[in-house]
């Protein structure tokens, strides 16, 4: 496959520097490519550095003054988010070949199952009853849906996902594999020394334009529902307890477990192998950093990080002082002495021991 | 589906305060309910605010004395326990549908294997040779059980979860998806620099009424046995290694890890996301915090918290003065300031310098 | 089954001390034993308290000079490296049962795969097109295999696992259940307040000898490469993210997770539940502790701990530290006090405030 500088920036929507009739053969990362493919840079650390790709185009943002001289070798295309821009190229470079739509033999289909147009559904599917399947749906092999579930448009379910019954997942969904939709939540009612299972009657919903990791777990709502907002993206591992609500928008990184009832805002960012307690809420555009453990509730737009959290300024200063803990332990001690130095005369007069400690 | 409250005492033994025909059509949580559900309040934050819930009807301890003017308008039971009594009613409005008794022709069936009355195997189930299912068994759909193992009766497993060989299952445990039992333990000899596998011969025993959570794995022994009492229930996505025993009604949360050999007592709590290291015992009715790294072993009763773990009163007034070391630290420098004013006259007349810090 | 010790010691090379033609039935731990069978002692623990073990055979290093009167119930076998020898009895004592070659017809297979000699393909496989499978593979039952994968000779695929298309699995590796290779890494470009996803269209590539524990995700390069070195170990629940290479003979314990393009070194030990940052490096031979956050790069041959990390040895001492907070403050205050006292005499005099903390 190639195309020229010229086709790509009409693609793109890019004003070019350089020679426009120069033909693209592929993409590639900044530092892993060669002559005919093309790359971006969008930080000062690349934008600084542009002789050191090898690739013969180069995305870069609007904004960026380029030094003529250094680069006349280079095709560059301006945009306003070169990320984006080039992404874009690679899903054109790379278009994702879809299997033809059709329903495999092997698949087990319940009753009053409701299948769209133009949906794949692979070997070893199995779709309990009262399930309703949306258009251009594709269901990879081993996934399991349970009864009266509803999977939305142009979703894609991947290998070996389990979903329970009663979820609603929405249109332009992907699932990673391996996961776990709607398993009962951790509840139980102590009763003398057992625990008794509380039965989970709730569901999951899951909104549009989500993307769920591999090996995550969330879990149905006890009597309510748990539910993922629009535009929500989970990394691997997650674990999303019953009844626990997430803004549209919200990133949340691998291993990251939010406990029962909690509610996160929107635009929240949680960094990985953090932990949210229950019951409590994380407000809108806040970010927890990684490795966090949550405890109580965090204020809208507040970057919280320590075990437990606290404003990550003042966790920046504290974990600097902790590794430093044996330094200032030993100031401690030396003051001490000194004291016991001047209080020497003072005790001698008064005869007043004040050497308790 | 309806029950007057009158029928509704008679099945959880309840006395009732207000009109006894009332008739409930739904069982519901406290703040999302409507004038002909029943809910439950258990707890003063509850209790002292039953004007805040819609439900016509709730469910409250025997030792509540009802300030009898603000509810005449809904209808109280007294129970002992009012959670249990509420999710009894839920599991009545609320039955659990099961699938007809059978083995579905998609599923495969090894060799000398034996399955009880009223048994479920769905669809994609591989039971491999020289396996006991009991009666009452549900297989749900790509779950594979492997050579050797026992099932009890009345068990639950739920879609694609893997049973490895040898494992023994007890009588009524739930195991929820993608959960693996007996995979092989992390266990090496280092060779030069290579690792060599040990064989792992041992398996997985898990008791009765057991609950498993989502995405657990749980690594038979070496040689001998890693053991799950009865009544223990798990959270998502934990880990449990090689040869640890944990014992009965143990509760262990969401995405915490056990080394191997270790040994958890009876009736303890681990809440989430905590380690617990190799070859120790943590005490039986021992509570591990959340976020927990627990180092070495913990005495019975013990309420244990921090990384590593400590006295759980002790962790309280750590973190309290980790948070608030920049003033401690400034408040120290300040002493050191005034202890040199404070020398000053001493060194001007000794000429002795301790100024060295 | 029976070997004299005559004919063990044979087999893994060991000059015998005591009756070589006494008869070993069965292999087992130090503790758990009876008097038929073998078991090893490596370390002092064991080696100086041989009489605990009911075994009649313990295999002792070479090294042990043995305190003779006390042993002479028990034969001793000695050799370089006794814990490997014993494995390698488990493994002769112990032989596994590999099934029939040859393709399920519940298997679902695409076009243009080539299988090779010896192969076993269980029910419920899947395996996408221009798939090559080499010599002697054992693929169990519910495992997917996606389109372009190889898959090398003599490699173990557990059930249910997940094996995304382009993945390329080396030889003898072992993948166990419900882990998922070649997962989109979680790449996202924000795009107003939406994230916008960026094509996967890079790979994982897994070296020979590896193990791969139960529900992993390893997720494959954005453009480039996810690398997992030859004779790697992973543990359970680990999360690999896109990009990271993982150097030869490195040991990654359960519910680690590696964050996008870090590189980790050979031959390290990352321990239980820590996290590594992104784009960092993790030298050759560095160990990082249990519950450990690398927030930046570690030298070669270093050990880290703690959250964030630093050298295991000052980590030591500042733990040590952090639980004696309580008592380090109370001697702040006990010192402030005592210096207010000293100043008291000077304030009289110069009138002067020092006294504002």
């Amino acid at each position: 496959m190639g195309l020229s500088v010229k086709e790509i920036a009409k693609i793109i929507n890019a004003s070019i520097i350089g020679n426009s009739d120069f033909v693209i053969r592929g993409v590639s990362s900044f530092h892993d490519s060669n002559l005919y493919d093309i790359t971006f840079a969008s930080d000062s650390k690349f934008l600084n550095n542009l002789a050191q790709t090898c690739a013969g185009a180069v995305i870069i943002p609007d904004s960026h003054i380029v030094d003529g001289d250094s680069f006349k070798d280079k095709v560059l295309l301006k945009v306003k988010n070169p990320k984006i821009s080039f992404f874009n190229l690679v899903s054109i470079f790379h278009p994702v070949k879809r299997k033809k739509p059709g329903i495999h033999p092997n698949s087990d289909i319940g009753i009053n199952v409701k299948i769209g147009k133009n949906c794949i559904v692979q070997s070893n599917v199995v779709i309990g009853d009262n399930v309703k399947i949306n258009d251009n749906v594709h269901l990879m092999p081993g996934t399991y849906i349970g009864d009266d579930v509803v999977i939305g448009a142009s979703t894609l379910i991947k290998p070996n996902v389990t979903i329970m019954e009663k979820s609603i997942i929405g249109d332009n969904v992907v699932i990673h594999s391996g996961t776990t939709i709607g398993s009962d939540g951790f509840g139980f009612a102590q009763n003398s020394e057992k625990h008794e299972k509380l039965i989970h009657t709730g569901y999951v919903k899951i909104g549009n334009d989500v993307e769920i990791g591999a090996g995550n777990t969330i879990d149905r709502g006890t009597l309510g529902t748990t539910v993922i907002g629009n535009g929500v993206k989970t990394d691997n591992l997650v674990h999303i307890a019953h009844n626990v609500k997430v803004g549209d928008n919200t990133l949340i990184v691998a291993q990251v477990g939010i406990a029962g009832s909690t509610t996160i805002g929107k635009n929240v960012i949680i960094a990985g192998k953090s932990a949210i307690t229950g019951h409590i809420k994380v407000g809108d555009g806040s970010i927890v950093g990684p490795f966090t453990g949550v405890y109580s509730s965090v204020p809208e737009n507040e970057i919280v990080s320590g075990i437990p959290h606290m404003p990550h300024k003042r966790w920046r200063k504290v974990v600097s002082i902790v590794s430093r803990l044996p330094e200032i332990r030993k100031k401690l001690f030396s003051i001490e002495k000194r004291i016991k130095t001047l209080e020497l005369p003072y005790k001698e007069s008064n005869n007043n021991n004040h050497d308790k400690e």
